[in-house]
């Protein structure tokens, strides 16, 4: 009675269904095959490969990507246990190597709730402020930690690294001094990775570097424009620079100096002994130091400097109601950078691991942070007493904060010994090592360094039973007095609860990937999936100095060999460099690549460098950085560049042409035909090629910079490969380059690298980033998207991205005129719609439609770059036709709402538009006095009923932000009045 | 020039101040030593001593508490070094045991977005609708889920396990028949663990079990409610149970199918055959195997039973503007749940899980799970048919669908070949090991098998090479036609990005501590710390099988004994079974335990369990279930037990007292001062005591249980014990007792277990839960934090938490009456405030409060238990001052809105209270029809103004849902009419 059975039927099992089964392209790439077809045909034309040979230029197209490893893509497990073999082979030593990077505590809120979560991470740079008032607060807090602990009144919301923080530092001197002292002396107490960067970065601005030791310095050739000194100093010791500064000063020199966070909680502030500008890095406050980075260095200065001053800076202003409200200040001057007249690139920076930090410093406040730092200090000084008693070497006597510097016999020989119980210590030279003590040694790890010092015998005292004994080394002239994070915000979160809901309070402020698309052109705001990022929190790749001992870092160094081979295939190119910590900075190093190339062959008056009208303003500005002469050509009324005109212009400068910077696809979302006669045309006249890889979606699988024919090309992988742009950073910008080219890639100067693979002879240009190779800590997102897309994943979602691209634009055109398109019709992976006409027939300009789509819920594209008064829109091929046709259906309803303006049914100036953003608390008041009704400003879609994201704000007024500059929180009383104003 | 420096001053370092700083209670306790001190003096106290002395009775306050381990408490990064070395002592062995757990790959965006993602995992229990819709949501996702693959219509939104889902099925049985026939036959074709979770359960209900084989079923008795039967078959074998049904039909019996949703996307789902109930577990829908749990177990059943159902259940409704809006179905039945006519307890359940197992179908949807379930099925295939062609063993043949079962010489030595392997199979008896197969089965592994069964050798074929020869053994009948999961939230979302997209937009619309406060009565909704979760999603603790041998537990076992030493201290009782998985399993179980106990002792009658009116509603539902008689006594005035009607019941049942359930301190809030009295009348009128541990967060390090001289505790480990609330679930509910009880512990038939530490002897009552640690995988969060709090830091929690809440019931007393003080005038952890005079002076009801306090942002109170009109708060140690000084300016706003109502300025009906909820959907209508302004409505605190939390719907009735009982998502057509009613 239990069921008769029917006997088996037969059958054939294919193989590939049995293969594992959680593919991740399906998961990452939004069209299915079957969508595709559709899509394709609603953009008229018979399949998806059909659009894409319409669309990429036959002559540049490649048969085929082929990868030496992963070309068929590991699954999403298969990833994580490649990551973890790799991971094992990280032997992670406990570091007191120091010298700017530091062991530290992540609080684990932070850790898990900005780290690790997409709501943070996935955010754009704050441009669009109404939906981005909890980064703008996190990032303001930023900038009053460092404001409050150098003593100088004004600071960025982050730069790269502490390196190239020094060298925008030594770029703001030559230019307060005008250009006209060409002379920068360095202090041989800095760290030698920022001497080296500041070296590196001296030749484009034709300034010579001086390094000397402080007592050496000689200002009397009067051509002085600056110096630079560290405090406390690499080795440790803690100097007065009272006098020096001062006598400075009296020579007209300009001071910088390098400094630590941590240990200015305990020391008198930089900023009270007068100097001009402060750099170093946020990492100790709780950023791993992740083998090198990502971290955020910052520059704080006086308010003469602010306007020179490289970078973001948050600050405050008010709302069309009057309310405060945050925003970037002075915008504008990143958006175009100077070009020609630049003295700085960068654009990227580091705004998610500024907020890591700022928010350590909220959770300890400033009495946590004092406990951390004498602790630290305390710790260092029992080493060196227990070290004096030992009596087995000598003690620098200088005082010092967290470093004791130690001359030995052989220091080679203690650093082996350390390395036996898993320590490692900097070896400064032969007879000197030094330790470094941070928020994560204990009295135990000092038990540990005094057997090694003994020669591995038992010691007759401890840690602990010497810290009564222990004198103090600071001198009191040197002791803080000036309080610091003062601020309510500083001294209320001090619980997890607190902190935890602080964050999510934020977090709520601000629109990311987790709620809709962020359609920005050039930007590439594609998924960033959970896999990608599991691997960069775990400890055996983030808790590596980027000093260790190479062999201690098998794992990385495995990653970065496949990482270069699959950039490689992907390019076209022969060698990598992974140390550009930004797009910019890849743009910077390449050049400099080219420029080395050309002296190298004695073509010292090489110099020129052709860039086309339509290129973002990084190209020109790091040109610049280089030293070069920049020619401006034009582009066609297709928006492609003029070629005679570059054919003109490579000719006329034959003799001394260095360089083309061009964009592929162009800036303007096409991919232009005659790109391999660009490049033969710039070979013919002894240029070699650059090319800005922004617009690498556009091609990976389908051709590359390679094949095409660049010489050299930076990627960004915070853009096509998947690392998330983090509010403004991190990024990462590799530069690939062409065999003869690869010899001059960057090195630095503590762990020696150069190109991946490793050409047969090196002749490196210099140190480009603080990290031998950059911000490292993030490359196993880029590393693993590839190895899971595999090349055919990859090259459909080049494909899909160029198709959604086609997809939008085809729904869009009847409605607003789609600039720029090929040969065929057809647009890149991001098109421009056309704006400009509205601000005749309806008084409306971008800005009013990118407001207004947030009242639809969305992030606005990128506004009136590359052409002004137009949108660029990239939906990436992460996004779903869903979700693409509610942003088209947005669009097409605000073009119904200008098409009230210009009918005359609707005023010009008080309309939905002119009004928009709507937050809540202007939806809610009681008062309504708008010409439209409320649920017309709320609800103006369907979808939205469901749930909508909220602005925060009502739009923001820059220009009364940016005449009354306030950069740092206000103090109380301000708080608390503007409070009271806004609930009024 | 370099500075002068002035010499050192002499300093001494205090040892303490080097030890590391990253200590963790003034993380978790909100109040520092000086706020202390401020609010005991507020409160009319010296110092928070004074407070607690006058608040603790002397006559059972310990003088100190002290652990054998973790005394002073471990730091945050000591504390994750400590469970990383356990984790290293789990070896983590693939796994083929089957038997209800299987791997399975959590979809990274899950993992990250909901399980570790304090947004979802910090949710209370959605009582309060109108901030719960995200939830509600995914959990009615999840009934539909289970009522689509199980073919029957109603669903609840999970139980605790597959063992009891299948008990209360049994129960249901023995309601639906009205308790007159008194058999169940278990087809012993089912998991061990589910005979015996139903064999012990029984008992209470006076049950007999029968066991049998199928074909040897018996109804000739006439006395068989229910039978249950397993499909598949716990040895793999797939029955088609069409006649059987019928046959059971036909003889009045009713038929519990345990099933796995997993085969049901291949196989004729149980509801066609018939079946009266479905039961299993959802866990291998992308939630890990944990060692034995959390895991949601389902259970489903047809309309006729509905309301027999035990657990919650989600419907849809209807909010105040009569838009759908989803709500817990018939409450009311679970506030009260069913006292002494009760047949199921659960209260706490699975929900988080449940939340898993539901998106995990939605990413996947109906064709992914479809293609998981092939590969599954395929690769079984294989490996039956490679097994055959080896000829070394036989293999079953009747149809299967991932479990292979395998006849041998000998399975002893088969497995332990695979274990070196590292491979773990079931041995079913000496000559019967089977396989199972799961989403993480590989080509690879069923190669290894091959291998493992042909003694080591290398086979002369493949897994691969077999593929296309293998025939399908599912006969046509037993073959899935009808569709499942056809609506479209599981057709939308399988992308990351839609997948991300959609689990944000429901956390979006859900309050969790997160966002503010949760001062739930009984409910101690504490800090939920991040350290405390990191160690529940790492691979060495999910990826462990329950039934895997305990040696490879190692790392398991480890924290399970120093678990049980820690509660064994922290609660004065000998012994801890760690096996409960929710507070209700654990006094459940306790309650057995004292019944076997008895009956050891060969008092059977002793059957009386005393309980005061004010017991939870668990506690007589879990009396009813061991079979108790139950005597309810009163309270007096003072809310305290009436002892003289408690001695008058114990001496009037002296000869068949069995046992007193008391919950302490009491719930309503107040340290009783006869507590020790009351249990020396229970001792001495030869019952025990059964202390409710719901309220230890008051005892901790102050008194405890074992001294105040209960007999059996159990401890809500998801309230004292940090483990988050889920939104529902998961919780612990681990039971300690005193040395004579011990033996009698529960132990389980498939991994045996019983005291921790063991007794001499064993007697163990059975089983309670299906896994032999209950929910394994969520012991460390309790474990980390007493760990890191040390005896101190849960002293410290103890005495902040009473503290708290007399600080909250001070500030509240003017404007509330507060039910219930100790003699000093003090409460303890919580208090109560009484509302009921509203009801006369303006008619309001607490539910009125409660949904107005959504407007100031906070989640109310518990509501009308243990007294109707009431609400009873409960901050816990973790909340600060500034929130809940929040907290009261809120409560007394609304108590200054009750007063307009009672002055009759404002009218009763139609004011601010009835009106809430008020969503921004209502704030910003067009219309505005009430008789208060939107801004008093929306923003009625100045807080509110910087950031809020918005419920999202109206007020949602309970009645009309209740009506027209709708527990599915509703068909397509209906969501889109709703949409559409809603948008317009
Ligand atoms: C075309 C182009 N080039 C260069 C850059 C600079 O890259 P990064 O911001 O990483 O420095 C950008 C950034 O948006 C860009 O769009
Ligand atoms: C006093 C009391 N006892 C028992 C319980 C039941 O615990 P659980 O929900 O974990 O089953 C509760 C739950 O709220 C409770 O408050
Ligand atoms: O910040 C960027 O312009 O990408």
């Amino acid at each position: 009675s239990i069921g008769n059975f029917n006997g088996s039927l037969s059958r054939s099992i294919n193989v590939e269904s049995l293969r594992p089964s959680d593919t991740f392209p399906r998961r990452h790439n939004s069209a299915t095959p079957d969508e595709q077809s559709k899509m394709a045909e609603f953009c008229g034309f018979q399949s998806l490969d059909s659009l894409i040979d319409a669309t990429v230029p036959k002559s540049i197209r490649l048969d085929a990507m082929k990868f030496n490893k992963f070309d068929q893509g590991l699954t999403e497990s298969q990833m994580i246990e490649h990551m973890k073999m790799l991971a094992g082979k990280n032997r992670v030593f406990k570091s007191f190597i120091g010298m700017g990077y530091y062991n530290t505590a992540v609080p684990p809120v932070i850790l898990r709730n900005i780290m690790e979560n997409p709501g943070w991470y996935t955010q754009y740079t704050p441009y669009q402020a109404e939906i981005s008032q909890g980064r703008l607060e996190s990032l303001l807090n930023y900038q009053t930690v460092i404001t409050d602990l150098t003593g100088l009144p004004m600071s960025n919301a982050s730069l790269l690294d502490e390196g190239t923080a020094a060298a925008e530092a030594m770029a703001m001197c030559n230019n307060i001094l005008k250009g006209k002292k060409k002379t920068f002396i360095i202090a041989s107490n800095c760290h030698p990775q920022t001497i080296d960067v500041c070296k590196t970065r001296a030749d484009g601005f034709d300034l010579k570097v001086v390094v000397a030791d402080l007592k050496d310095f000689d200002y009397s050739s009067g051509d002085v424009c600056g110096v630079l000194v560290q405090y406390p100093g690499t080795e440790g010791e803690v100097l007065d620079y009272g006098e020096f500064v001062k006598n400075a000063h009296a020579k007209g020199v300009k001071v910088v100096m390098a400094s630590d966070l941590l240990a200015l909680t305990l020391l008198k502030p930089p900023g009270e002994f007068g100097a001009d500008i402060v750099v170093g890095s946020a990492q100790r406050f709780g950023v791993p130091m992740g083998y090198g980075g990502p971290h955020a260095a910052f520059l704080a200065t006086s308010q003469d400097y602010k306007r020179m001053m490289p970078g973001r800076i948050i600050g405050v202003s008010v709302d069309s109601s009057g309310k405060p409200a945050l925003r970037m200040a002075m915008q504008t001057r990143e958006q175009h950078i100077r070009r020609d007249k630049a003295t700085s690139n960068i654009c990227t920076a580091q705004a998610l691991l500024a907020n890591m930090a700022a928010m350590y410093a909220v959770y300890h406040g400033p009495e946590g942070l004092k406990v951390i730092a004498q602790r630290v200090h305390g710790l260092a000084g029992v080493l060196a007493a227990g070290l004096k008693k030992l009596g087995t070497v000598e003690v620098q006597e200088l005082p010092f904060f967290d470093t004791v510097k130690i001359k030995c016999a052989d220091s080679k020989a203690i650093a082996e010994a350390a390395y036996k119980s898993e320590m490692n210590l900097r070896i400064v030279d032969k007879n000197t090592v030094t330790a470094s003590f941070d928020e994560t040694t204990t009295l135990e790890d000092v038990d540990k360094l005094f057997k090694v010092f003994a020669g591995g015998k038992s010691v007759p005292f401890t840690a602990a039973s010497l810290a009564p004994e222990v004198p103090d080394v600071i001198p009191s002239g040197l002791v803080r007095e000036t309080p610091y994070l003062t601020h309510p915000i500083f001294n209320s979160f001090h619980t997890e609860h607190e902190l935890l809901r602080y964050i999510h309070k934020l977090q709520s402020k601000d629109l990311s990937l987790c709620h809709s698309m962020i359609p920005l052109g050039s930007c590439t705001m594609k998924l960033n999936a959970t896999t990608e990022m599991m691997p960069v929190t775990w400890p055996s790749f983030t808790d590596m100095h980027p000093f260790a001992p190479v062999e201690q870092a098998a794992g990385y160094q495995e990653m970065f060999d496949n990482l270069g081979d699959l950039l490689c295939s992907i390019t076209g190119f022969d060698s990598f460099s992974l140390q550009p910590n930004a797009g910019a900075a890849g743009e910077y190093a390449g050049l400099m690549v080219i420029r080395a190339y050309h002296l190298a062959r004695g073509d010292h008056h090489r110099n020129v460098c052709i860039i086309p009208v339509s290129a973002h303003g990084t190209n020109p500005a790091s040109a610049a950085m280089c030293g070069m002469k920049i020619v401006t050509i034009g582009t066609d009324a297709k928006g492609n560049i003029n070629i005679e005109e570059l054919k003109k212009a490579a000719e006329a400068n034959k003799q001394n042409l260095s360089a083309l910077m061009v964009t592929y696809p162009s800036t303007h979302g096409v991919y232009e035909e005659g790109i391999d006669e660009i490049c033969k045309i710039i070979h013919d006249n002894g240029g070699q090629v650059y090319m800005d890889g922004a617009n690498m979606n556009a091609q990976v699988g389908l051709t590359s910079p390679g094949w095409i024919g660049a010489d050299v090309c930076h990627l960004n992988l915070h853009k096509t490969f998947c690392i998330p742009h983090g509010g403004g950073g991190p990024g990462m910008g590799p530069i690939g380059v062409k065999k003869h080219l690869a010899p001059y890639l960057p090195s630095h100067p503590v762990i020696s690298t150069g190109g991946i693979p490793a050409p047969n002879e090196a002749q490196p240009l210099g140190t480009i980033s603080a990290a031998p190779w950059g911000s490292a800590l993030i490359l196993p997102i880029s590393y693993t998207y590839i190895a899971m897309m595999g090349s055919g994943g990859l090259t459909d979602a080049s494909k899909i991205a160029i198709l959604n691209a086609n997809y939008m634009a085809k729904r869009l055109e009847n409605h607003f005129p789609v600039l720029f398109r090929g040969v065929n019709g057809t647009v890149a992976h991001e098109f421009i719609v056309d704006l400009r006409g509205f601000k005749n027939t309806a008084g409306i300009e971008p800005e009013d439609v990118a407001k207004r789509l947030m009242d639809y819920g969305f992030h606005g594209p990128t506004m009136s770059w590359p052409v002004p008064g137009t949108l660029m829109i990239e939906p990436t091929e992460s996004e779903s036709k869903a979700e693409m046709d509610r942003f088209c259906d947005a669009l097409i309803s605000i073009r119904e709402e200008i098409a009230q303006i210009e009918k005359g049914k609707v005023d010009a100036n008080n309309n939905v538009l002119k009004g928009a953003p709507h937050p809540p608390s202007l939806l809610m008041a009681d008062k309504w006095t708008k010409p439209y009704s409320r649920e017309y400003a709320a609800f103006p879609a369907s979808w939205l009923r469901s749930t909508k994201f909220w602005p925060t704000t009502g739009r923001v007024d820059n220009v009364y932000g940016d005449r009354n500059l306030v950069c740092t929180l206000l103090p109380t009383n301000g708080v608390e009045e503007q409070e009271a104003a806004a609930s009024a």
